[in-house]
């Protein structure tokens, strides 16, 4: 996909991205939200204090959206969770790829030794084929776990890989010089890796 | 183990609570908890407005305590999760093995079908015997997402059994009415499946 932007949300963003995530959610069969959740605990959800959010623009429009966090606290905290949803819309078109290949590049920046998807509906074959092409294994499956608006109880799978130790130096920007000392308290980043990202 | 009497955590307990996780939390070898974590949100944690807390007292001593929860909001409601901990005086005296019976029991009560540990942290031995004597079966293997304070990496595995639905007879009590009517809007129980226990 050409002229596909990924880039940190800003507050600014919050309609655009609740319009990706609103329908994902209200539909119910790809991830284990309530979905009838407001407009409001979605966001403070997909925004909230503990991940970063990344948005997908395209011609100046947010198509996707995606979050990175630790995904355990102390002695976990060295693996990453993401989630990413695609407004429906830009579906088919590469955007989730894209966002997931950018996931892979930032979490291994942050000092991340791997990322693990802990809830991945096993109808949602499409988002399993394409874990698998990134190199995902199923390391897991919970059986019956997810039950569809349509289909039922299907399996949830947990999904792994490993992260390559990113190649470019981390360098330390002014703005961040607080957040990295506050953040030696916070789960996200393993404790003294936070690395910045070159950009 | 005689004498050893569950029940709801109350507000006036936290103090007796932070006494049986704070070691365990500190120590960092069994739970995936930030092991410098403030008493205060070690408390909010345990405590959580997500989840219902019990204590397991002898002679008017708690000597352990875990919590029940929903372990996915929506299409994954109805599986739940719980965490455990016991003081360290009281380990090996058949605490936890009472609260897992307990808190089965419970979770079939309130219409859970399943009950799955998200991370068990692989060289707790003790602890991966326990649930499997329980039926717990290994439906995941998070190859070496703990880092143990002396071992080191180590694996972290998901456990996961479905239970069987209660036959005793849902019984309302007037102490529970209050969170009753406040949980219906909680994600916690199955909607409208939420039972109270008959003690």
């Amino acid at each position: 996909m050409t002229g596909l932007h990924i880039r940190p949300a800003e507050t600014k963003d919050a309609p655009s991205i609740w319009r990706v995530i609103g329908p994902t959610i209200r539909a119910g069969e790809t991830y284990a939200l309530d979905a009838d959740m407001s407009e409001a605990a979605a966001l403070a959800y997909w925004l909230g204090d503990d991940r970063e959010t990344f948005v997908a623009e395209e011609d100046g429009a947010i198509v996707g959206t995606y979050y990175l966090r630790a995904n355990q606290a102390g002695g976990g905290r060295h693996i990453c969770n993401c989630g990413y949803m695609t407004s429906a819309a830009a579906t088919g078109r590469g955007v989730a790829r894209a966002m997931c290949a950018h996931s892979l590049e930032q979490a291994a920046r942050r000092g991340f030794l791997a990322m693990q998807f802990n809830f991945v509906v096993g109808s949602n074959t499409r988002a399993v084929a394409l874990w698998k092409s990134f190199g995902f294994q199923i390391v897991g499956t919970l059986p019956q776990a997810f039950h569809h608006p349509t289909l039922g109880f299907v399996d949830a799978l947990v999904m792994f890989r490993t992260l390559e130790a990113s190649k470019a130096a981390p360098r330390i920007e002014r703005s961040n010089v607080v957040s990295m000392a506050v953040g030696s308290s916070r789960p996200l980043p393993i404790a003294g890796r936070r690395l910045i990202e070159p950009n």
